[in-house]
Protein backbone atom coordinates (compact mmCIF):
# COMPACT_ATOMS: atom_id res chain seq x y z
CA UNK A 1 0.00 0.00 0.00
CA UNK A 2 1.51 3.59 -0.93
CA UNK A 3 1.24 5.77 2.12
CA UNK A 4 1.24 9.88 1.47
CA UNK A 5 3.81 9.94 4.67
CA UNK A 6 5.74 8.01 7.09
CA UNK A 7 3.23 9.89 9.94
CA UNK A 8 2.03 7.15 11.81
CA UNK A 9 -1.69 8.51 12.22
CA UNK A 10 -1.73 9.24 8.79
CA UNK A 11 -0.66 5.86 7.49
CA UNK A 12 -3.42 4.23 9.29
CA UNK A 13 -5.62 6.46 7.82
CA UNK A 14 -4.29 5.47 4.07
CA UNK A 15 -6.05 2.11 5.12
CA UNK A 16 -8.95 2.94 7.17
CA UNK A 17 -9.49 6.76 6.28
CA UNK A 18 -13.05 6.56 4.68
CA UNK A 19 -16.81 6.02 5.65
CA UNK A 20 -17.05 2.43 5.82
CA UNK A 21 -13.82 0.29 6.10
CA UNK A 22 -14.01 0.58 10.05
CA UNK A 23 -17.75 0.09 10.05
CA UNK A 24 -16.99 -3.29 8.32
CA UNK A 25 -14.52 -3.97 11.18
CA UNK A 26 -16.98 -3.20 13.53
CA UNK A 27 -19.22 -5.93 12.15
CA UNK A 28 -17.02 -8.50 12.36
CA UNK A 29 -16.19 -7.12 16.06
CA UNK A 30 -20.32 -7.72 16.41
CA UNK A 31 -20.14 -11.25 15.24
CA UNK A 32 -20.44 -10.49 11.42
CA UNK A 33 -18.55 -13.08 9.86
CA UNK A 34 -20.24 -14.05 6.33
CA UNK A 35 -20.49 -12.15 3.67
CA UNK A 36 -24.75 -11.58 3.54
CA UNK A 37 -24.63 -10.68 7.45
CA UNK A 38 -22.60 -7.32 6.57
CA UNK A 39 -25.97 -6.18 4.33
CA UNK A 40 -27.99 -6.56 7.26
CA UNK A 41 -26.46 -3.64 9.18
CA UNK A 42 -28.16 -0.57 10.01
CA UNK A 43 -26.18 1.55 7.40
CA UNK A 44 -27.48 -0.04 4.57
CA UNK A 45 -23.90 -0.86 3.17
CA UNK A 46 -23.56 -1.15 -1.19
CA UNK A 47 -22.49 -4.67 -2.16
CA UNK A 48 -19.79 -3.10 -4.44
CA UNK A 49 -18.64 -1.09 -1.51
CA UNK A 50 -18.65 -3.88 0.75
CA UNK A 51 -16.47 -6.18 -1.62
CA UNK A 52 -14.27 -3.58 -2.16
CA UNK A 53 -13.78 -3.61 1.82
CA UNK A 54 -13.77 -7.11 2.67
CA UNK A 55 -11.01 -7.66 -0.11
CA UNK A 56 -8.85 -4.58 0.86
CA UNK A 57 -9.22 -5.72 4.73
CA UNK A 58 -8.05 -9.20 3.43
CA UNK A 59 -5.37 -7.86 1.24
CA UNK A 60 -3.89 -6.26 3.97
CA UNK A 61 -4.16 -8.70 6.84
CA UNK A 62 -6.71 -7.49 8.90
CA UNK A 63 -9.15 -10.25 8.32
CA UNK A 64 -8.78 -13.90 7.09
CA UNK A 65 -11.07 -15.53 4.98
CA UNK A 66 -12.09 -18.95 6.52
CA UNK A 67 -13.88 -22.05 4.66
CA UNK A 68 -16.85 -23.45 7.51
CA UNK A 69 -18.27 -25.69 5.01
CA UNK A 70 -17.03 -27.50 1.68
CA UNK A 71 -20.01 -28.82 -0.47
CA UNK A 72 -20.76 -26.32 -1.58
CA UNK A 73 -17.52 -24.34 -0.38
CA UNK A 74 -18.28 -21.53 2.22
CA UNK A 75 -16.04 -19.01 3.41
CA UNK A 76 -16.65 -16.69 7.02
CA UNK A 77 -14.29 -13.58 7.49
CA UNK A 78 -12.29 -13.74 11.30
CA UNK A 79 -10.07 -11.08 12.42
CA UNK A 80 -6.56 -11.14 12.77
CA UNK A 81 -4.05 -9.80 14.77
CA UNK A 82 -3.78 -7.11 13.04
CA UNK A 83 -7.57 -6.33 12.44
CA UNK A 84 -7.98 -6.91 16.10
CA UNK A 85 -5.37 -4.73 16.98
CA UNK A 86 -7.94 -1.51 15.54
CA UNK A 87 -10.87 -2.17 18.48
CA UNK A 88 -8.75 0.35 20.70
CA UNK A 89 -9.80 3.08 17.29
CA UNK A 90 -13.03 1.76 17.40
CA UNK A 91 -13.78 1.84 21.14
CA UNK A 92 -12.37 5.95 21.13
CA UNK A 93 -14.73 6.53 17.97
CA UNK A 94 -17.56 5.83 19.74
CA UNK A 95 -16.54 7.35 23.50
CA UNK A 96 -16.11 10.68 21.62
CA UNK A 97 -20.04 10.28 19.86
CA UNK A 98 -21.52 9.13 23.15
CA UNK A 99 -19.85 12.01 24.80
CA UNK A 100 -20.58 14.91 21.74
CA UNK A 101 -23.32 13.25 19.70
CA UNK A 102 -26.86 12.91 20.82
CA UNK A 103 -29.11 10.32 21.06
CA UNK A 104 -26.81 7.89 19.99
CA UNK A 105 -27.46 3.71 20.81
CA UNK A 106 -25.11 3.39 23.61
CA UNK A 107 -22.45 0.60 23.05
CA UNK A 108 -22.44 -2.73 25.26
CA UNK A 109 -20.26 -2.64 28.52
CA UNK A 110 -18.72 -5.74 26.72
CA UNK A 111 -17.25 -3.80 23.45
CA UNK A 112 -16.18 -1.21 25.17
CA UNK A 113 -14.13 -3.03 27.91
CA UNK A 114 -13.10 -5.39 25.41
CA UNK A 115 -9.85 -5.98 24.34
CA UNK A 116 -8.03 -7.21 20.83
CA UNK A 117 -7.21 -10.83 22.23
CA UNK A 118 -10.68 -11.65 22.97
CA UNK A 119 -11.92 -10.97 19.22
CA UNK A 120 -9.20 -14.01 18.34
CA UNK A 121 -10.09 -17.01 17.27
CA UNK A 122 -8.78 -20.02 19.81
CA UNK A 123 -8.38 -22.50 17.17
CA UNK B 1 -25.34 16.74 10.08
CA UNK B 2 -26.96 13.61 8.95
CA UNK B 3 -26.26 10.40 10.42
CA UNK B 4 -26.16 7.12 8.52
CA UNK B 5 -27.63 5.16 11.80
CA UNK B 6 -27.27 5.44 16.05
CA UNK B 7 -24.29 3.92 16.00
CA UNK B 8 -21.67 5.56 17.70
CA UNK B 9 -19.32 4.77 15.64
CA UNK B 10 -20.57 5.06 12.44
CA UNK B 11 -21.34 8.42 14.16
CA UNK B 12 -18.11 9.76 14.15
CA UNK B 13 -17.31 8.54 11.18
CA UNK B 14 -20.10 10.59 9.40
CA UNK B 15 -17.95 13.31 10.36
CA UNK B 16 -14.40 12.54 10.38
CA UNK B 17 -14.30 9.42 8.17
CA UNK B 18 -12.41 10.48 4.66
CA UNK B 19 -8.52 10.92 4.17
CA UNK B 20 -8.16 14.21 5.57
CA UNK B 21 -10.03 15.42 8.22
CA UNK B 22 -8.03 14.12 11.44
CA UNK B 23 -4.69 15.31 9.67
CA UNK B 24 -6.03 18.50 10.00
CA UNK B 25 -6.83 17.72 13.26
CA UNK B 26 -3.45 16.41 13.57
CA UNK B 27 -1.86 19.60 12.58
CA UNK B 28 -3.43 21.51 14.75
CA UNK B 29 -2.67 19.02 17.68
CA UNK B 30 0.96 19.38 16.26
CA UNK B 31 0.77 23.43 16.55
CA UNK B 32 -0.77 24.43 13.19
CA UNK B 33 -3.24 27.45 13.80
CA UNK B 34 -2.90 29.49 10.49
CA UNK B 35 -4.08 28.42 7.42
CA UNK B 36 -0.91 28.25 5.76
CA UNK B 37 0.62 26.44 7.98
CA UNK B 38 -1.58 23.53 7.03
CA UNK B 39 -0.09 23.44 3.18
CA UNK B 40 3.78 22.59 5.06
CA UNK B 41 2.27 19.08 6.29
CA UNK B 42 4.23 16.33 4.57
CA UNK B 43 1.06 14.58 3.01
CA UNK B 44 0.42 18.08 0.86
CA UNK B 45 -2.78 18.90 1.18
CA UNK B 46 -4.65 20.24 -1.75
CA UNK B 47 -6.29 24.00 -1.09
CA UNK B 48 -9.56 22.76 -1.96
CA UNK B 49 -10.07 20.00 0.06
CA UNK B 50 -7.98 22.18 3.14
CA UNK B 51 -10.27 24.76 3.17
CA UNK B 52 -13.48 22.64 2.86
CA UNK B 53 -12.76 20.91 5.84
CA UNK B 54 -11.50 23.66 8.35
CA UNK B 55 -15.33 24.92 7.21
CA UNK B 56 -16.30 21.27 8.62
CA UNK B 57 -14.12 21.33 11.70
CA UNK B 58 -15.51 24.81 12.33
CA UNK B 59 -19.84 23.93 11.36
CA UNK B 60 -19.51 21.26 13.73
CA UNK B 61 -17.85 22.66 16.59
CA UNK B 62 -14.45 21.11 16.82
CA UNK B 63 -12.51 24.34 16.22
CA UNK B 64 -13.25 28.07 16.51
CA UNK B 65 -11.77 30.67 14.39
CA UNK B 66 -9.97 33.63 16.71
CA UNK B 67 -8.51 36.78 15.29
CA UNK B 68 -5.42 37.38 16.34
CA UNK B 69 -4.71 40.49 14.41
CA UNK B 70 -7.00 43.40 13.27
CA UNK B 71 -5.18 45.29 11.22
CA UNK B 72 -4.96 43.54 8.74
CA UNK B 73 -7.67 40.89 9.77
CA UNK B 74 -5.93 37.31 10.65
CA UNK B 75 -7.77 34.22 12.43
CA UNK B 76 -6.35 31.06 13.42
CA UNK B 77 -8.01 28.36 14.26
CA UNK B 78 -7.88 26.59 17.99
CA UNK B 79 -9.48 23.48 19.45
CA UNK B 80 -12.84 23.25 21.20
CA UNK B 81 -13.38 21.09 23.65
CA UNK B 82 -15.36 19.15 20.90
CA UNK B 83 -12.67 18.49 19.06
CA UNK B 84 -9.78 18.86 21.87
CA UNK B 85 -11.61 15.50 22.64
CA UNK B 86 -10.55 12.89 19.14
CA UNK B 87 -6.93 13.44 21.07
CA UNK B 88 -7.61 9.69 21.84
CA UNK B 89 -8.58 8.44 18.01
CA UNK B 90 -5.54 10.39 17.05
CA UNK B 91 -3.56 8.37 19.38
CA UNK B 92 -4.67 4.74 18.98
CA UNK B 93 -4.54 5.41 15.25
CA UNK B 94 -0.79 6.10 15.85
CA UNK B 95 -0.64 3.24 18.37
CA UNK B 96 -1.56 0.84 15.53
CA UNK B 97 0.14 2.25 12.84
CA UNK B 98 3.64 1.80 15.13
CA UNK B 99 2.80 -1.93 15.50
CA UNK B 100 1.73 -2.88 12.03
CA UNK B 101 3.15 -0.81 9.46
CA UNK B 102 7.16 -0.81 9.16
CA UNK B 103 9.15 2.58 9.29
CA UNK B 104 7.03 5.13 10.59
CA UNK B 105 8.19 8.39 12.32
CA UNK B 106 7.63 8.01 16.15
CA UNK B 107 5.14 9.91 17.57
CA UNK B 108 6.62 12.36 20.48
CA UNK B 109 5.88 10.75 23.94
CA UNK B 110 4.41 13.73 24.96
CA UNK B 111 1.60 14.31 22.53
CA UNK B 112 1.26 10.10 22.84
CA UNK B 113 0.62 10.75 26.85
CA UNK B 114 -1.94 14.59 26.42
CA UNK B 115 -4.98 14.11 27.49
CA UNK B 116 -7.72 16.86 25.93
CA UNK B 117 -7.63 19.37 28.13
CA UNK B 118 -4.00 19.94 27.47
CA UNK B 119 -4.54 21.48 24.32
CA UNK B 120 -7.41 23.93 25.21
CA UNK B 121 -6.72 27.63 25.34
CA UNK B 122 -6.07 29.42 28.78
CA UNK B 123 -7.53 32.05 28.15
Amino acid sequence: MEHRSKCPIASTLDLVGDRWTLLVLRNIFRGSRRYGEHLESPEGIATNILADRLALLEREGLIEKVAYQTRPLRHEYRLTRKGADLLPVLQTLATWSMKHVPDRWAPSERFMHSRPEDFLAQD
